[in-house]
């Protein structure tokens, strides 16, 4: 496992001004906000980005996707020892914006620890969790997709779901990390998840298009750092 | 139109020994060839090596792959802004390796043109080169899947094939640069290509995995340079 | 090419009431009508049910959907045999809905017309038609997503786009029928569409869900008789 | 659940000879059989011939594939309803040679049950049985894609793989019915599967191909019938 628990994690998806030299300039102000409050962050920035950010910061980096692959024919693939070598160190898997079958989600599991990326998984439900419990991801992320882009923070709203995923990991995965997204953007919802006892969380519309992503995120990594 | 022609196209494909360090290693090669021969080289990396090999080359840059999407949500997804911001000056859309729909080839083409990236869209056969004449990609690369990755150089096995080519895109497409390839990958098979009458040829497994690259390239850059 | 023209097709989808039993019903509706007022109806019912309607009525049936597989292995494809063996005349191709690569639409427009299938392919643009009249298929269904199930009849709203369609088809595809779709579920509404030169239309949801079918079919199918 | 176990299945997949009369002539072959021996025998015939089969003959039928469409669009999709209503009592789903996303094998075991299918899901190794065993199928399908069309018969030659995964079933998921295939197409390589436990076995090219089905299948047929 390499990512650093308990963390924050920021999605770039492909929002305005989150690739390249304004990516770059994203990532800079995180890691100020890291160093300032001493909170984890991890950043997913895009595909073509990784190894700047890897080696312009000091934060994980992960990718957000990965092909299943093995090193030879697969034009346009993401070979997992290609993301790692510029800098990932964990890869994301079965979004809700780009699916997965369930023989690519094994095997893509497979591949990335194979080579050393922590295999990130995302799920629906609780039951989708126990399913891909069933690979041994490295962390399983809970995100409804019905939440993401929103302001319905899962842990406020929901907290019972929370509750219950927990509790099926407790059951069948131990070792698996579990981070929730989906709305939970304010300092605030992302205390209640920390409390609910989640060991990451994350956001991505509500810190790349924030007006002040350095403010919101200062208040956030102290709610971090107080559980580190 | 941001490619030279005529030139040689290298597709680093996820073969072994094409990515990181290894990838640009590659590159740097290519770019002594390129030097020493005056021939145009295109090189095709993977989406993580894309920045580091455009900038620490002069040889221009092609993406793999490209996704049809705008800047916002798409986690995953490989937006043409940034593959462009990264240093890409073309993308390649519609390889037999990653087939796409006949709507999102109409998408990717008008996006990647959109960035001001040149849209290569690949086909197995005239009448599918005649089909993705209709969106007026900048290139059409004819590729037979049953020769990729073989040494049977179709500007050897079925000249007349190619000639059919032109002759359609002279019909249809006049606009629209052809590049060969499937085996083509000694120097007496571009020479042949050429006298074809197409405006590039390439090659991936033959070169990414050859023992010696640099004399393959050589005698390859000495035929696309007596054309320039 | 199987069909006659000119025509109004009804697809089915999967609508409420259109499958099994019921879904007869509504074929014997519609031959009924076609019995009173001399016009072609062409009906597109759910795949299980292509042999129960073929059989029970006197109407052409097409299939909603096909595979572009040969006999062999291929778990829960829809083999073109298979489907012409049940009474199908023709198949769907690359529906908005189920969309197709650019490689299956080539492949399936040849393994229907090898087996006597009429190839429909779905369209959403000029640019696209273009593209697919390269196959020789031998009908395009115009139809541009954003009309469909809707009451915004792009023969009223939009006969420019109706006769840039034709006029491609006549210089590129003389031989390939066209018909319109995308909210025509009026009787004026195909009048005008058969006016700008169309070879057919037809509708879905308007017919599937409509309160009273049979006299909404009666005035369209006198429309359609009058060109007949 | 609505299949009888144990049982032996045949997949009629879209091998020649299958589909139409000749795919009814043999299920009324295996009738026969069942009949004769009493054994009973579940067929899983081509979309299309559903309904012919499912009337024809008394044995059940199982639909090849199936999509997680609710009543209303989805041209060319296969409704749970309207297989249902054909004759069908289960669908198969995540089949090798269709492989399902994660978040659509759940929605399909959700819309299989919900109109009363048995939902049959195949999988290739214990982890991924593991994984689908969250959502409580009725059937787990256990087929390795390597054995699939060889005479390598999984019980003769791993049976230590089978016993795993009728002891995982056993943990997690006592109520699913497990069955086996891969190259399972003799009285002897049956009779070792249902020894070690399975509720069911099968075959499809095998059968489907054989110069003499109705000798091979009274065979199997006398071992089904001695175990129930």
């Amino acid at each position: 496992m390499n990512l650093p628990y308990p963390h924050f994690q920021i999605n770039y998806k492909v929002y305005p001004g989150t690739w390249g030299a304004d990516g770059l300039a994203l990532a800079e102000k995180v890691e100020q906000v890291s160093d300032e409050t001493g909170a984890n962050f991890v950043l997913t920035p895009q595909v073509p980005d990784i190894r700047l950010v890897a080696r312009e910061t000091d934060l994980p980096v992960t990718a957000p996707a990965v092909d299943p692959v093995e090193p030879g024919r697969g034009m346009g693939k993401l070979l997992p020892e290609a993301l790692a070598e510029a800098g990932a160190v964990g890869a994301v898997i079965n979004h809700a914006e780009n699916r997965d079958t369930l023989a690519d989600i094994e095997r893509k599991i497979d591949r990335c620890q194979a080579v050393g990326l922590d295999a990130i998984v995302c799920v629906d439900s609780v039951a989708m969790g126990r399913a891909v419990a069933a690979f041994e991801p490295d962390q399983l992320l809970f995100e409804r997709p019905g939440d993401i882009s929103t302001d319905r923070a899962i842990s406020r709203s929901h907290p019972d779901r929370i509750e219950a995923f927990l509790a099926m990991r407790d059951e069948v995965a131990p070792d698996t990390k579990v981070r929730v997204g989906g709305g939970i953007s304010t300092a605030e919802a992302v205390d209640r998840a920390f409390e609910l006892g989640v060991d990451a969380t994350g956001a991505a519309s509500a810190i790349a298009t924030a007006d002040d992503p350095a403010n919101q995120l200062r208040k956030i990594g102290e709610v971090v750092a107080a559980l580190s």
